[in-house]
């Protein structure tokens, strides 16, 4: 009888380290796919990425580039023409969510792999109220996805999108991650910086507020 | 007031280049998305890409590589490690479509796109009869993918799938090509060869076959 794989999208951030954790709990195997998008932080999340892999031992690893989507946005934003051009890599003011539709984009790479290594479930890690009205953030987006699924596979192939963590504040997440022994130490959430993390930037500030609110401590060192 | 934007995805070959006549007859303005596979006449497909733009002024071009998919696929078929290689072109049992889910990933880049440029409708030249039965070339999963881009594109987006050509048979395609006066000439379907098409490979021998049901000739040339 073949084991039951479950497909993680692990940036190596607290979240989807977290929905990791549940994954882990929830399955027989754990596979895990990483997306590159040329962001600032790329080799430190994949560092992350690897770490965190490693702690559960999950052999089954995809890295995808899809840098290229980056692009269109990035490109777009200031010029009509469709030269495709690197990110710029230094703008401060572009969150790796900057990339319109990506969501989509990104259960489309995990669904073709699951197909592939006969994977049934689709763990990712998407905070519909952290997600600042993004849409493909929502539970709705998530549930027509699973549609395109179930028409657009093989009559015997049966992937299930898992959003275990979509309702929850990042009090919960930390609180989650806490009971099920997520190592926290080993994510890499900051924005900014690759080795210390900055404390400041959007990403940091938010993580940090879980830790507090949940009445714990990030295991993680942040600049002084 | 802006032009209303038509994407639409051009393989090169002989149905998108009708669907691409179709855009072009019912739009006010096109833009022509290519994608790479790495497959064995990938270059030769770019040449008709590029050809055919010129042909209708298209100037707004987007050429995406996801030859990781097909390695996704490659790899999986003969090594349960996840290992991406260069998927072997030499191989004549895979087709192009061995991608699974392969019209998912090109639709949310398409998506990603006319997010970008504010395109607001996206012609795809599957053919349902002719998908050999796969789940991505029918109806039912283009109508659910519309809802996914209902769903997961911000509120002020509307962007439709356009599938003029998914109930036509080849020699219909053919026919609907030159009452709009498609540019065969410059279109390329062969599977094998990249300077005169083999006249042997499936493509090939469809093509052909729709061009005498249509009682029509063909204006590429073919091998001897």
């Amino acid at each position: 009888m073949q084991k039951n794989i479950s497909i993680v999208l692990l940036s190596g951030g607290m979240d989807s380290t977290v929905c990791t954790a549940i994954a882990h709990a929830q399955s027989e195997e754990v596979a895990a796919l990483h997306v590159n998008y040329g962001q600032r932080t790329q080799a430190r999340e994949l560092q992350a990425f690897h770490d965190v892999c490693n702690y559960y031992s999950i052999t089954k690893r995809l890295i995808v580039d899809i840098s290229h989507l980056a692009a269109i946005g990035g490109s777009s934003l200031t010029d009509s023409t469709i030269t495709i051009e690197p990110a710029n890599l230094d703008r401060k003011d572009i969150p790796t969510s900057y990339v319109p539709f990506r969501n989509a984009n990104i259960l489309a790479i995990a669904t073709s792999w699951a197909e592939v290594i006969h994977a049934n479930k689709l763990y990712i890690g998407a905070v519909q109220d952290d997600s600042s009205g993004y849409p493909d953030c929502r539970e709705e987006f998530f549930q027509a996805f699973q549609n395109v699924i179930n028409t657009g596979t093989k009559p015997d192939t049966h992937i299930s999108i898992e959003t275990p963590i979509i309702h929850f504040d990042k009090s919960q997440i930390v609180q989650k991650g806490l009971a099920l022994q997520a190592p926290f130490q080993l994510s890499w959430s900051c924005y900014k910086s690759e080795d210390v993390a900055c404390g400041n930037c959007d990403s940091c500030a938010l993580r940090l507020r879980g830790f507090q609110q949940a009445g714990a401590t990030d295991p993680i060192p942040y600049q002084q």
